[in-house]
């Protein structure tokens, strides 16, 4: 496995070399794996074509990060677990600057590699929308909020990773984000509260009014901030 | 003009009727003119390419946004602006119901048209930022903060849109868009807000203390509201 993972990671290394180098077009599969010092059907076992043999495995993010939200207790706040998501997606970009620089470069010159970056962006949107949705209600005009919600944390990650990949890929991207993640939450997180509060009676005794079916974590915030 | 134009509603519809009944890759540009009644020729004066035809022009109408946007008058508050803007974009769907979920149908089963959708979608996005930035100031946090407005707006409106197309395109889609982002924006409009804001001294005067370089509307909006 961790052969396989080290043999991945050098064809990934050539092939952006070698795009850089001399154009995405004008680069073969043959010279990935020739510089890769591997066989060309070696290169198959790992990518289906040119273009994924730069970009981090979106569809293996993907599924962990999906993995991640089904496994968040009923008592984590759902932009929490979101927040959680979105620093898994930055890490794959953090854990190695200089090929998440490089593809960047590659990225604002061929128009083809751009599209399939946005196209792995709307994944995670869909799947932080859809938690939103199983966690939050899924009426409207709650659908409409959660798919804002999900469009907000996307393009604060997008904005604050273009600029630590702008920067060459130094600082703590993981820091940055968090910090800009609870900004722009702190103005959405009202979508989230609107539903009854509870209501306190007398200093030791605290009555929860709260509608049948309404999710746990919701309760024990609305407990936490009367308290 | 009105002929050419007719000409490229035809083919536009011609084009719709054969991708839906026998598959997008299947057909030919042959086919599509011919359905049309005219040259081959004639077809590529006014697409380059196949996909091209059944999509409404974004170009033009990107251009006309961004007109519209640069023409504001500085006392229009930005937000609304960009709402107008994206009226304007749904108007384009609205003015031909029937293209409209012909073309929706096809982009659900033809991935590279959705993408071509999500490119355009992407390119309104950029407008609306641009403006903002220009009108509101390019500092950060407030960089980030126009970047998420604008992916709510074109967030809103596709929610808005989907739902229209998918009842067939009935109902007036201008009005549920209006009333849809009035609700977000509202929810938005704080992080416009945040700056110096005018005191109130006696009855009859006014005191506007504001920061050198506050956009005219912020001060209109300020005195209005004091007043």
């Amino acid at each position: 496995m961790a052969v396989r993972r080290d043999v991945r990671r050098s064809l990934t290394a050539a092939a952006l070399d070698l795009f850089l180098a001399q154009g995405f077009d004008e680069t073969t599969v043959d010279q990935i794996a020739e510089a890769a010092g591997v066989a060309r059907r070696t290169f198959f076992r790992h990518f289906r074509v040119k273009e994924d043999a730069i970009f981090p495995d979106h569809d293996a993010v993907l599924r962990e990060i999906v993995g991640h939200l089904e496994a968040a207790s009923p008592l984590v706040p759902p932009l929490t677990a979101v927040t959680e998501a979105a620093l898994m997606v930055v890490d794959t970009y953090a854990t190695d600057p200089e090929t998440s620089v490089k593809r960047y470069e590659l990225t604002r010159r061929v128009p083809s590699l751009r599209e399939h970056e946005i196209g792995a962006t709307s994944r995670y949107q869909r799947a932080f929308t859809a938690f939103l949705n199983e966690r939050d209600g899924a009426d409207e005009p709650r659908r409409l909020r959660h798919e804002v919600i999900s469009a907000a944390v996307v393009t604060t990650h997008n904005h604050v990773l273009r600029a630590w990949l702008r920067g060459g890929g130094t600082g703590d991207v993981r820091a940055e984000l968090t910090e800009a993640l609870s900004g722009i939450l702190a103005g959405l997180q009202p979508w989230l509260d609107d539903r009854d509060r509870p209501r306190e009676v007398e200093d030791d005794v605290l009555i929860v009014v709260t509608r049948r079916g309404t999710p746990l974590w919701k309760i024990a915030q609305e407990i936490e901030a009367a308290g």
